[in-house]
């Protein structure tokens, strides 16, 4: 196969900046390499609510389904902040997880050598660090029933379900057995065993997989307690992790921070089948919008995974992470990365893409 | 009042020894400052469980409920690691919490400049870190029914429910609101609320309370992933957090690693009423468990916490952390505290316990 076709889903603030800025990247290795990419676009989030009312439109979940992958920007903002739930950005964001089947979130946490003083923990520990979180992205107490503020008693009781079902955790821990197989070979699972009936299951079932089916990975189970310490204490530790979704949310986060800069960190959504969902780990920084101070590495990495895991083009995927690492060590950096006495020069988003389309 | 009935729960591994340095230390105070505490003991965790087939017997309960204060220890080891769910240490801990109704958990994490390079965050990141978490500590996922595993369409399903009422907030916003006015008047309350129903009503409940009745106090709201970022990110744009029981769990552990020495963090768990319970939050350390290596330090600011909150003797509370500096000031460390080139002498638990003794 050698054309393809992608939904780009800008989304808000400085969403539309780096999509223009990846597409350039991505068209310019598709020329270099020979593939063909149909691009189109939908709505999704503030976006999407101020044409259509909706988070995540109809059309647009057809659109992307329709589609060999979606590159996803970033969504949010001030403007809706105080919208009731179902009209809010993040709403369309859960909707498009849910609907698409994207069951398995993965968020790698890499220290690049280039950026190693941005991280806020001394340089011995973090020099190094390569964690890939795996999480969860469809269950647990985000989308668990019975959920709601109810009266009881006169007065309100809110509550949200916890809730995993054997082959919910069945299917995560297969994908996280082979992201661990394919790179250092340990997998950590993080939960809350030694209290929750759910972690207890979860502990039993990616047990049971793991140790059946992936005999060459090391598996290893840590509370998340005790997980979030390790990954300030000794995050060399952790080759990949895997989570529920709630835990999942807060470690990687949390990992995210070791590399220092948000701004250069990808994603990956994906499910059983059927097109997964690429976008960078970064908000949509309503504050810089429209000002060509983004930083689009984020999501043109988020592309490179884009070409590993749904186009199949893992050589594809090496080159572009390999210019972005070439114009890094061309000592351009846009203002979020820029270090005082780093020696580099300023470069705004649309010239950030220019330099690294040139380096494919 | 100038005598108390104190009963100790020296726990498991390495409790007996830190028990013993720490009840040395606050015997040495007693006598300096004229008051008179009375020393019971009673059993937890694995040792209750050894004796009594109960990680936290009802003997122990009405001990503990009989006295003005209770100092507690570190309990587990690898010896009941396999143990089912009720015959746990941890079971016994989640026993005593919520039986002597202990719903706010108070742990402090501050930086002390003597041990600052112990961090793995750079020096200008946690220099001055001083952070309070209050965390709710009877409620949540950790006690929510319904719960269970069962069986549902011939598979395995896990859950625990997520569960706030509106009078467990508002008397957990109580307590924070009350510690924050304390301290720098800054509070943080941390919850999931752009997805979790129980979470808008934390929302809502800690907004009213604070609002109404701490104006002096200048409340923030934010999500658990980005409160995970923010405290390595920028600690010391934190003074207070409060926060429901699981997620505070994960962040006050995580905010512990900032001080880089766990051996150094005590904790209080308090009620409406009644005796509170005093512990340091690192665990028993079974490894080293009778070597005289244990560090005491964790449990003996526990005690000071337990004089100002349960003794209601916040003079003698500053004494004793006073004594704890000088101690760090006279260059004795215990093994975990000990740098390469601090040019420290390395002590045991008890000679430590000793040093603290004579400089109350
Ligand atoms: C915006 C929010 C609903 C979302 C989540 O919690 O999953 C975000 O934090 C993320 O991690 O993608
Ligand atoms: C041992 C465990 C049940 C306990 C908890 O989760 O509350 C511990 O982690 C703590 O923080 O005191």
């Amino acid at each position: 196969k050698d054309s393809y076709a992608v939904t780009l889903l800008p989304g808000d603030g400085i969403g539309p900046e780096i999509t223009a800025a990846t597409k350039q990247v991505v068209q310019a290795l598709a020329t270099r390499c020979n593939f063909r990419i149909e691009w189109k676009e939908a709505l999704i989030g503030g976006a999407a609510i101020d044409a259509k009312n909706d988070p995540f439109p109809q059309e647009s979940l057809e659109q992307c389904l329709a589609s060999d992958s979606v590159l996803l920007a970033c969504i949010g903002g001030y403007k809706w902040d105080k919208n009731p739930r179902e009209l809010r950005p993040e709403t369309g964001l859960l909707k498009m997880r849910k609907e698409m089947g994207l069951f398995a979130n993965l968020r790698p946490a890499k220290v690049l050598p280039q950026l190693i003083d941005a991280s806020t923990l001394k340089r011995e520990i973090v020099e190094g660090v390569d964690v890939m979180v795996v999480r969860e992205l469809t269950g647990d107490v985000y989308f668990g029933t019975p959920k709601g503020i109810d009266i009881v008693n006169g007065q309100r009781v809110g509550y949200n379900n916890m809730i995993y079902s054997e082959s919910e955790i069945d299917r995560i821990a297969r994908v996280a057995g082979d992201v661990a197989s394919k790179r250092g070979g340990k997998l950590c699972s993080v939960d809350k065993a030694n209290v929750l009936d759910v972690s207890q299951l979860w502990r039993d079932v990616v047990t049971d997989v793991i140790t059946k089916d992936f005999p060459d990975v090391q598996l290893s189970h840590m509370y998340v307690d005790n997980a979030a310490m390790q990954l300030i204490r000794w995050p060399k530790q952790f080759d990949t992790i895997v989570c529920g979704n709630i835990f999942g949310d807060i470690l990687s986060d949390e990992a995210s921070m070791l590399v220092g800069s948000l701004g250069m960190l990808p994603s990956a959504s994906i499910g059983e089948s059927g097109p997964g969902v690429f976008e960078p780990c970064h908000g949509s920084a309503p504050d810089i919008a429209g000002q060509d101070k983004a930083n689009p590495l984020a999501m043109i990495l988020s592309a490179a995974m884009m070409l590993q895991y749904d186009l199949d083009r893992p050589e594809e995927a090496a080159l572009l992470e390999k210019a972005v690492e070439a114009a890094l060590d061309a000592g351009v950096r846009t203002p979020d990365l820029k270090q005082e006495n780093d020696g580099c020069k300023v470069v705004g988003c649309a010239e950030m893409g220019e330099i690294v389309a040139k380096l494919v």
